[in-house]
């Protein structure tokens, strides 16, 4: 048997770990008997060598496989959720998992919180008012029973070896890994006891995956590792050019979904919805892509989807009626006339994180209602003084932001003269 | 100021570091402010990206500056020093220092202690009883300007940072990385307070380096570093296909220093002990390579060579006459006719190790006496009975190796019907 310093070594050299390898350096790892230095340089090693379809699979499954694994089999045929790379404005999954319960899928739905400049789904349906997303798993799997879908977050039990590794790689330069990123995400999503999975992988300048190739390879390797799980799995590759939608926060998005839920909202927002779902209700429900995109404008058409999005709300304990509202607004006024042609999403998200809509560090507490509305999103004319986004926040000293955040601000927005030619496309490409 | 997570992705992508930026690293590292998996981290790296020789150099003072460095300038000009990546049967130093030292060159020697199968200076020369290699920096430098040389084993002030990530590396299979190689052993040897170096790099399938292109690299690497640093560098490729002379041990291969010292002994130990001797009086003294080798081989032969060592152990303390001798001998016997082709040093060291010549772990107590002997060398016949080696120990029960033993160091052996052509030369290459 070789020793841990062996496998770094053989993995160091290009060489694959077999699936005994890796469940036991998984374990090994998860149970604190290989040091992080170890798992440190491993992971560099990982950087550079790679892990085939077959290491990545195991190293998926041994990270799934060091927690709690939710068995939903009772509740039926039809299990899918969506996953997205995630993204400044991203609240996808809110207007979502409703409007695919009511096209016919059931969405056992785990979502993350947010930390530095992008937002969690989870911090943003707590500005809700009593929405509880801890849950313990009998009361999830009651909701998804009842509603057709939930939206909880992580327990401590899901995937632990794969908490540990993320935190390892945050510090030591090992995140940018294809296949650890793959095997993390795949690990989460997986231990839903979800039949099939829709990925939305982010390309962007300040998104995750900053070229197409690098999205696609991503993308490749998640849809080729759930397969080898026995997994139904789509991925898309969306641009990510600018924030989705037009309010950055949290009850603001809430509002924004809750928009899109009744028919309206952004047109990006509305379009991935429609697309994600669609492909959700295809891999459920085994009808082509068109019929389930059909099924999803439908239930945003009728009202089905809103419904369900109340019920779940309720079912949470939380009070839609009682969502806050920012008390002031100061606005940033175009110094130009001319045409939006960029949004910096991250230094968006770093403007509306700084006054209290996200958490810089783990233990901040964010303040619901503060946030930025974008006016003008990429494409679209402003003459001088008209205003370009506005920051919603509170009122007294603390809450009202200052210059240094207009400035900021203002430097998130490229113009232009003249429009473009034409706008690209939002979805880039369908991978599986 | 950049990050050390930004400062590990910047080497991953195969940027350089500055000096600033290399200083603060090590500084960190060796204060306990940055953490082990973060070097781990960025030693792996360091392995896929290397290190340019101007990052080598700052990298290696770093190092050799996080501890003392000795000032031996009163001691006068020509302070050489030789350094050997090491092999088993290399007691190269032992007859080497004190022939150098007979020869004109000061030789403030800083030698360690074995690990594993390889033997150690050290240890060898504290087999002769009363020897005493932990010198305070006052006697050592005193030594020297009386004699010319000493040996003495490394203090826990000389590079600290190094002895750290040494012991890191070892863990984190990051040990082969030719700039951090070179690094270690030149942070090391240039606190000695020496102006040249003379380097032994070993090439064999059982040494450190086994392929001559890699010791050639790591050869060039430390005479580029070494001469950045204002130091006189000079670099031999030496092959490694046996155990260097007949002896393997401590006690033993004391004798057989002794041997050469007094104008005889194996060849191999011979050439080694002119050549690199040669380099360090043309280094020392400004003659030419050889007329050095051959002042070298006139203090061999005219007793100053031995006279100094004799020096040299009574100023340590010790009594050569004291020197203890293996109570029992057990031959190998040879199971065909045939010729040596081919001595696996690792296995013979391990046999040697295992019966007490050597340390498994820092803490085992060598018995001095056991080792041993080769008596059919690489390019010998033997006779179906004759012996291939002996091995050398104690009496009583405890003392006598068993079957196991002997059928290991049987394994050691490769024979042939015939001698092959021509052996290949010891000295491969100079550099520098």
């Amino acid at each position: 048997m070789r020793t841990t310093v062996e496998l770094i070594a053989h993995k160091r050299d290009g060489g694959a770990l077999s699936d005994a390898e890796i469940r036991r350096l998984i374990a090994d790892y998860a149970a604190d008997r290989m040091p992080a230095y170890q798992m440190a340089a491993l992971a560099m090693a990982v950087f550079f060598r790679g892990l085939d379809d077959r290491e990545t699979r195991t190293w998926t499954e041994a990270m799934l496989e060091s927690g709690q694994v939710l068995d939903l089999v009772a509740l039926g045929a039809g299990r899918i959720d969506k996953h997205s790379t995630g993204g400044v404005g991203d609240k996808i999954s809110i207007p979502l998992a409703p409007a695919a319960a009511a096209a016919g899928v059931i969405v056992p739905m785990v979502a993350g919180r947010g930390l530095g400049h992008t937002g969690g789904t989870i911090d943003k349906l707590e500005a809700i008012p009593g929405y509880d997303a801890a849950l313990s798993i009998a009361r999830f799997t009651e909701i998804v029973g009842d509603v057709g879908c939930s939206i909880m977050g992580q327990t401590e039990d899901v995937a632990p070896a794969d908490k540990r590794l993320y935190a390892l790689r945050d510090v030591t330069g090992t995140v940018e890994s294809i296949p650890l990123i793959c095997a993390s995400i795949m690990s989460k999503k997986l231990a839903e006891g979800i039949e099939g999975l829709v990925l939305d992988v982010k390309v962007g300048p300040a998104a995750f995956m900053d070229t197409v190739e690098r999205a696609r390879e991503l993308a490749e390797k998640m849809v080729a590792v759930g397969r080898e799980m026995g997994k139904r799995v789509v991925a898309f590759l969306t641009r990510m050019d600018e924030p989705l939608g037009r309010m950055v926060g949290n009850a603001c998005e809430i509002e924004e979904s809750v928009d899109v839920l009744r028919g309206g909202g952004p047109a990006d927002v509305v379009e991935l919805v429609e697309v994600l779902g669609g492909a959700m209700v295809e891999l459920a429900r085994g009808v082509s892509f068109d019929a389930g995109r059909a099924r999803i404008r439908a239930a945003l058409d009728d009202g089905s989807a809103l419904a369900r999005f109340e019920r779940m709300v309720a079912a949470h304990g939380g009070d839609l009626a009682k969502l806050p509202r920012a008390a002031g607004e100061t606005a940033l006024e175009s110094d130009q006339d001319g045409v939006v042609t960029r949004i910096d999403g991250k230094e968006l998200g770093l403007v509306a994180m700084s006054l209290g809509a996200g958490r810089q560090r783990r233990e901040d507490v964010i303040d619901p209602v503060v946030g930025v509305r974008v006016d003008a999103k990429v494409g679209e004319r402003v003459t001088r003084g008209a205003p370009l986004a506005t920051l919603l926040h509170g009122q007294g000293a603390s809450g009202v932001p200052g210059p240094e955040h207009l400035d900021r601000l203002r430097r998130a927005f490229t113009l232009a003269p003249e429009a473009p030619k034409a706008l690209p496309s939002l979805i880039i490409d369908r991978i599986g």
